[in-house]
């Protein structure tokens, strides 16, 4: 009689702890059984831990995304829809709402975009919340729903439909109750195994890199971006990472109706400059990876194109109405009381805290500290000076949105305290700070070309 | 209205993951929001493995062993028998019945002993699964049938009673099975919590040092003892701790029946002589640390008489029947099988891997590999030649007692997989190693004098 040795939990657990590897099959042994409800969360918690000290190795991490998206079931858009299809993902920053401009802009250069999104926990936002500030928007759509949609309107934004990767969810849930969050091949596992199993063939990620990201350095970045293309070529996925700029917010505005309507400003051409430059290289490298047939820098002018004519704003209309949500600015929430921030000294602003300002956003309501927090979708920041202007004494550097006296007193201290002003001009950082491709096509240019 | 600010265990976790210090209360937090449910298992098991990665402060493993005494029920026993109460522990090995034969020795010198025990798990043998191999033996006591007896008789040895250190409980349960039990301030708060819960005013804790041990070098072990008189003083209780030989097994038998035969034997002055010395040393040095006010060497003097005069035995006949069992050595249980293991060369014993043997021995059904497994009595190893001893080839080096053929089998080859022989004579190495005493009285004595 042969059988298969039978290898407990705490053995995987202690050959990790130890710095050993585990095989592809023990991962998926550990992995899937704790999906099925077999690994109880506290071995898994404890292997967590043990990833966090010892890491593991390429394979290892392969092995781990792979099980990952064995654990439920994968869609393939591509084939619903006949196209190649393309997909953004950010690894989440203090007022990232790029996907909300993106998404028409290539939908409007004849590229579908059909993405499944999450909603924010901590100081950093959730696109799902953002599009729930649009009166009427419905982000609960049928798997069939929502690739029709896509096919129509060459848009959909949706919350996770279908039981896609269960065991990232219950891995997500675990680690952010056990400190094991930020370990750099859990983060490419979870980003990738939803990506993978989401079935885009091609896909830009936004790695944020700074103080209000999970990564604080560029080094970091670099290692989760390297990572996640290693995974996505493992799976036959081209991938594209840019590593921008989280040490301050981006664009303007940090809150779901502020950031809507400043999507909705940028897909119209008046957006913040920071915020604008973001949006338009990553709708370029997407049109690049599309079927379209162009390299990046002819994506970038059609990306512009599709600003200046209009058509990028008539694609968010069709889009937003398509999902059952109203286009009118009007419609959107705002709160009772704006309170402007007054610059305390004369100066140019050195730094601003993007982790600041995103807990001060979500001291205000416009954000969860725990999962069964409401969130207020009329609060947040607009932050009127950035990183590099100048500002005299007295002018506004921000404005804070606040539904009380009380909540607007705290949130004015806490942003006034994200301000560093200086006297001397600070040196320029781009949003745009690197890019990594291991696509077998090149993307066309680089940063700052 | 001031409130106190609600600590989540996960930052508790972050930050001992990262290498901080936790105050007395956030630990006691921890420890009782465990025992009491409102803690689950998958943030304590995160905790534990951030321990074993970050460590302790000697002011946190204060902090835990306070928390987890205070967690249940505390016996005063000394004050239920109007004496001062010592108590002996061992960290766990292979052959280790040294309780069973010291208990009936300080008895017989007229200094009490209650003793709660534990059970075996892998490849240690536990006090109570000895016990058990006596026909009519219980184990389980009510408390004041315990205290009844040690104040009638002298000595009971029981499972442990009450709701004594249910974190404990929980916690080495937990431990077991995330690969977080081999952590030296982990273990030293667990066994103390016991002993300080327990109600002994001095005690002395035999510390395994080898690869039968959790301690596999001398320095871990004294980093162990060290931790655990610190402890001790701490609480107020005077600590001697040895730190003896386990690599290989103590003595010669390996099994429950085997075992006790073993200890009864040498309470009549026919023990192993590794065995007898162990024995005789820690009965010594627990009658120095009683209300006698004798020295160790006095305490030595008086333990030999009371093997040579009988007065040991007669002690052990009293506590076993008082105790339901019967003390006739025709009654322990026999494995239906015996088989030699026979040295293929002729030389030295270099080495006889406790570890080895002790598997040997759970496989043959003398142990348990989980919780679940029905431990066999009868069965187990008797090693006839130990390290340093001259054998032949032919002369047998062990002797296997097995249920089956095919039990005896595999455990010849097991036992024949410990012994290394070689052609020069090992140096010598003692049982006992070492002495970390902390306590205000000096021991009187030092190990080898």
């Amino acid at each position: 009689m042969t059988r298969r040795e039978v290898i407990r939990p705490s053995e995987l657990i202690q050959r990790k702890r130890d710095g050993g590897e585990l095989s592809a099959g023990e991962i998926a042994d550990l992995v899937l059984g704790y999906a099925r409800g077999e690994v109880p969360d506290y071995q898994m918690a404890a292997f967590c831990m043990a990833v966090y000290f010892s890491g593991l190795s390429a394979a290892e991490t392969f092995a781990l995304t792979d099980a990952m998206v064995r654990s439920g079931d994968t869609i393939d858009l591509g084939a619903a829809l006949g196209r190649k299809v393309v997909d953004k993902h950010s690894t989440g920053g203090v007022g990232d709402k790029t996907s909300l401009s993106v998404g028409p802009i290539v939908a409007a250069c004849g590229v579908p975009l059909g993405k499944m999104s999450g909603r924010g926990l901590g100081h950093t936002g959730g696109t799902l919340d953002k599009l729930e500030s649009i009166p009427g928007y419905r982000t609960e759509l049928t798997l069939d729903e929502f690739v029709a949609q896509v096919r129509e309107v060459g848009l959909a934004i949706i919350g996770q439909t279908g039981d896609l990767v269960p065991a990232d969810k219950l891995l997500y849930g675990l680690r952010d109750v056990t400190a094991t969050v930020d370990q750099v091949s859990l983060i490419a596992a979870s980003i990738m195994s939803k990506k993978i199993a989401g079935g885009a063939q091609a896909m830009v990620l936004d790695v944020k890199v700074g103080d209000g990201a999970f990564m604080k350095t560029l080094e970091d970045a670099r290692h989760l971006a390297e990572m996640m293309s290693e995974l996505g070529r493992h799976a036959g996925r081209e991938v594209v990472c840019l590593l921008t700029d989280m040490d301050q917010p981006l664009g303007a505005a940090v809150g779901n109706a502020l950031e809507v309507q400043e999507a909705r400003d940028t897909v119209r051409g008046h957006g913040p400059a920071d915020f604008t430059e973001l949006v338009l290289d990553a709708s370029a490298r997407l049109l690049a990876l599309s079927d379209l047939g162009i390299d990046a820098v002819e994506g970038r002018r059609r990306a512009e194109d599709a600003v200046a004519d209009g058509s990028a704003d008539r694609a968010w209309c069709r889009w937003i109405e398509a999902q059952g949500g109203t286009a009118d600015d009007a419609a959107l929430p705002t709160a009772p009381i704006v309170r402007e921030v007054a610059a305390p000294v004369a100066g140019y602003v050195s730094a601003l805290s993007a982790v600041t300002v995103g807990n001060a956003a979500v001291h205000l309501g416009a954000g969860r500290r725990t999962k069964e927090d409401v969130v207020d979708h009329a609060v947040g920041i607009v932050c009127r000076a950035k990183r590099g202007d100048r500002v005299e004494v007295g002018q506004p550097l921000a404005e804070v949105h606040a539904r009380s006296d009380a909540a607007a007193d705290l949130a004015v201290c806490e942003v006034l305290s994200a301000y560093e002003i200086q006297d001397v001009r600070p040196a320029e950082r781009p949003v745009l700070l690197e890019v990594v491709s291991r696509s077998e096509r090149g993307s066309g240019f680089e940063p700052g070309s």
